[in-house]
């Protein structure tokens, strides 16, 4: 019964969550960021079908979110890889991922740590302001509308809410 | 034909997504946390029907992602809150937004900004270390074993990978 298709609405989080909102999806990318990259592993890890692993393998090789890439000669082998556009979803697994460990991983603790390579410690990720470094919250932001903006379905209410902002703060 | 249940994935991303990694729900979030916080308000800025939107409210009620709040008492009025849980959901948001402005914004440019009160500057989210600061990418990054990690459906390749990485890294 839901009647706006998710495309159609002017705003970056309804456009990446069409893609990436989808479960199944978010632990692809996962497994193939992390090293688990040919389809039978991925049919295994993941215990989906291969049916249903293929369809959404197929989609994100269609969004350019991953690419196949020739592995071993003879006989051919391909496996998948991620692109620019891949790798950058990896900010929004590490916040899921903090965010699970920090509500849901109860008393036998988070599944797994992030290593950081270069400051050679275990991390949490932190949401920080690109300007000033600070972190990020919905107390210490607030959206105002952006060229792209367009009010319509997914942003009926929330656009002339954002749009009334507009002018308060006009510094960049 | 997907055989794994979420739930059962000792993973964080896989428990956050079993919740957040639903397009509308992620959308509810980002409308709640941006103001627009009754029901007749975001069911019509969502444009889903009024049933979708009760189901998913209800699921966020029942996970303490989010509460109801009397605004007004006569009539008695309540609207959509976040609880603190529901309040971390927001690097997500913002990750998923960055994402989109990214790739998906075209030529019209980003439907929104964000706008960073602290110093007032309209902002772009990074991803940072909580340690040092510095940007985490899949590349300066690696996942290691945790305390709750388990290998099974949802981990099943990838569980062992992660293991076999125990003790290269030992230093916290």
């Amino acid at each position: 019964m839901t009647r706006t298709p998710l495309v159609d609405v002017a705003c970056s989080i309804a456009r990446a969550t069409d893609l990436f909102g989808d479960a199944w999806t978010a632990l692809i990318m996962r497994d193939v960021l992390a090293g688990v990259t040919r389809f039978d592993d991925l049919a295994r890890d993941l215990g989906i079908s291969r049916k249903t692993l293929a369809a959404k393998l197929a989609r994100l090789l269609d969004e350019d979110v991953l690419t196949r890439e020739t592995y071993q000669q003879r006989p051919a082998r391909e496996h998948y890889v991620a692109t620019e556009k891949g790798k950058e979803l990896y900010p929004v697994l590490l916040a899921l991922m903090n965010w699970g460990d920090r509500w849901y991983a109860g008393e036998a603790g988070p599944p797994a740590r992030v290593h950081h390579l270069d400051c050679r410690s275990d991390t949490v990720p932190v949401t920080t302001c690109g300007n000033c470094g600070e972190a990020l919250t919905s107390d210490n932001t607030t959206q105002l509308p952006g060229p792209g903006g367009r009010i319509g379905p997914g942003t009926q209410v929330l656009g002339p809410l954002i749009a009334s902002r507009a002018g308060a703060r006009s510094d960049e």
